[in-house]
């Protein structure tokens, strides 16, 4: 039988259906304008209000330290260049790693071509992992953020992020302005995610990735933190973010992030038991693979594979036709042609970076899924592999 | 019997029954990342390809001079401070109106402040018009930039855009490298917006002002026309604004699209019908009143009146008691203290412009509505200005 199995949860994840049924008023009847002062607005203003606590309280945050934004990419944006701009006295060097997600490398570099600011991409080394003391000795009198990522989003790798929290604060104590940006999209609901505990000035999230919509997002940011609104316009957001308020995703986001909190143990260690079951299988049936990443500080969810000898891509495409949907990466590089940088930065060569592929496993998969895709990956990579002409003799 | 009756459609609107149908899908069953190459990525691809092409046919543009964004106010931002980023050889002054919306107002005396850009604010006179005279010259030789919207968000009043556009055009065929930029977020739906007639380079749109949901809008960009991506992170639209679609919005958005253009002429017409019942209406049961803005080149869904001696604020509040929703202004402004700078910007007095409120008409409304609104203004309105100790003798 003819099955879809969606193993591709980093990427996006299906609306929860608890989610959908709060936000569905929200469309039809509770439809004002939360910036309305008449009882439509009131209503809307409210929901948006509660929402607010919610997701703070999913993060140990204040909710007024909490800006809601149309999603990761523009929390990352509005933190970055928002802080760059607010805080030119300050400084003019950021220091962050060469496995961010594009919506952070990629505004590094524009603020690095456009703007002169000197940028530091630290290095992961082959686990994938930033080193506490690369972040010490790259810290310039003039460093003045500090943007590393709380796990990767292809390789799910989790950062020493409480322990940079704990350099920056030290820093601080000594009379250095330094401030901390962490981007939390693909960690929120997998792992504990805690402004207090990270020490942390700004932590970027995304609905989407927690069984919300699409178009959501928040951007934590710590109470005294100075910042340049982007998108500019109306009073919305105490002045951080113009723009009517997305009330019903704002509000799917809100009970995500209840939810999230709640399966924090719970949905991880499932989730843990299915991915470390499908790493097993395929240890067991498939000779030349690389597991990406730390084996141990990862995130429960997600398995990024090398297949040695087979483009990540056409494996990709061979799932695809038996209805299993996985990536090659992050959706948002998707398109390109070069080599995934995150593999490459962990030392790995090309090649075998052109054969990584990602398995990222959701709330709503199960041990039977792992089974089905066991019945086919084998035989894709084996097929795959005799039409490259690889062979055992390839092995370095 | 209590009712609520919502006159606010030019601050956010209900979203239409067909269009959430339509959407609906978009949660929980076709969840894919529109930028996944599986299936799942595929269908959303599909999905927002589909709505590009509504939105464009909706304003006679090409799907590919669509760029999808979170909403008008992002739309505003992206066309403005991304068309200034991208061709600042080619000049440094813009010409715009003293009645835009915040998200163009507040872009521009951003980019005054912080990077030097001249602005020029052109009067609209009492009838709450642009000359066309007057943008002509405003023209200098470092003119690269005229914004001015389509119809007015709290008076309605319509723009002379077509006549602009023609000024443009002859502009460069004089070799002048002047651009066009219209806010049209209002305009949608109530009446013709066709860049070709426009002769417009870019121009905003928002869904929720056309009955689909909020959190979604698009910038149409002419073909050849340059502009700095404001929102970095993945390829998306075309690498002009990173960031995970939202398809479930962008499908709504393009069926909402599709609709409002079958609307065009039906649905004008019946909002005009209810709109100057409303205020033949009100000029016959309460003294002292004007209407703002050109009594025929106006929106057909927008009654914006001054209530002389009473504070526009207090009928919202009275009228929000009888389940009345209607607004002082742009929601996008509410929370403010000033009187309203759009009432302003037509000569009249502070007094005058603080006793300003608009009644904005939709789909949803009838006449019978209007009926229930008028058991209470006139009533509402007498006692506010007993309370205030207004007289017929303050009458100038």
């Amino acid at each position: 039988m003819f099955r879809r199995i969606y193993l591709d949860n980093s990427a996006t994840t299906p609306v929860d259906s608890e989610v959908l049924e709060v936000m569905l008023p929200f469309f039809t009847e509770k439809f004002g304008n939360a910036s309305s002062i008449h009882f439509f607005g009131q209503e809307a203003r409210s929901a948006v209000d509660k929402s607010r606590h919610q997701v703070a309280s999913a993060i140990n945050s204040r909710p007024n330290e909490i800006v809601f934004t149309s999603g990761g990419t523009e929390s990352n944006n509005l933190a970055i260049r928002g802080f760059c701009e607010a805080n030119s006295k300050y400084g003019n060097h950021i220091i962050t790693s060469q496995i961010e997600h594009p919506a952070v490398k990629n505004v590094c570099e524009d603020l690095e071509k456009r703007h002169g600011v000197e940028i530091t991409y630290l290095p992961v080394y082959e686990n994938g992992v930033v080193k506490v003391e690369d972040v010490a000795s790259a810290i310039r009198p003039e460093t003045f953020l500090i943007s590393v990522m709380t796990a990767n989003n292809e390789i799910g790798t989790i950062q020493p992020i409480a322990e940079i929290g704990q350099l920056v604060r030290r820093q601080r104590e000594n009379g250095n302005k330094i401030w901390f940006h962490t981007d939390a999209v693909q960690s929120l609901g997998k792992m504990p995610v805690d402004v207090e505990e990270f020490n942390c000035d700004m932590l970027s999230l995304s609905s989407h990735k927690v069984y919300a919509p699409k178009g959501s997002g928040a951007l934590f940011v710590r109470r005294g933190v100075r910042l340049q609104a982007q998108n500019l316009g109306g009073h919305q957001e105490r002045e951080r973010r113009g723009g009517t308020e997305n009330v019903a995703n704002i509000v799917a986001f809100g009970k995500a992030c209840e939810l999230a909190s709640d399966w924090k143990v719970g949905v991880s260690a499932d989730l843990k038991k299915i991915r470390d079951r499908f790493e097993s299988l395929v240890g067991e049936s498939i000779p030349d693979v690389s597991i990406n990443g730390d084996r141990e500080g990862r995130l429960s969810n997600i398995s990024n594979i090398s297949f040695r000898g087979v483009e990540g891509e056409a494996v990709l495409i061979n799932l695809d036709l038996q209805g299993i949907a996985v990536s090659t990466g992050s959706a948002c590089s998707s398109g390109s042609l070069e080599p995934s940088p995150i593999i490459l930065a962990l030392g790995q060569d090309e090649t075998f970076a052109r054969g990584s592929v990602r398995f990222s496993f959701g709330k709503q998969n199960s041990l039977e899924d792992v089974d089905y895709v066991m019945k086919h990956l084998p035989k894709a990579v084996e097929n795959l592999r005799r039409l490259s002409g690889y062979s055992a003799a390839d092995l370095k």
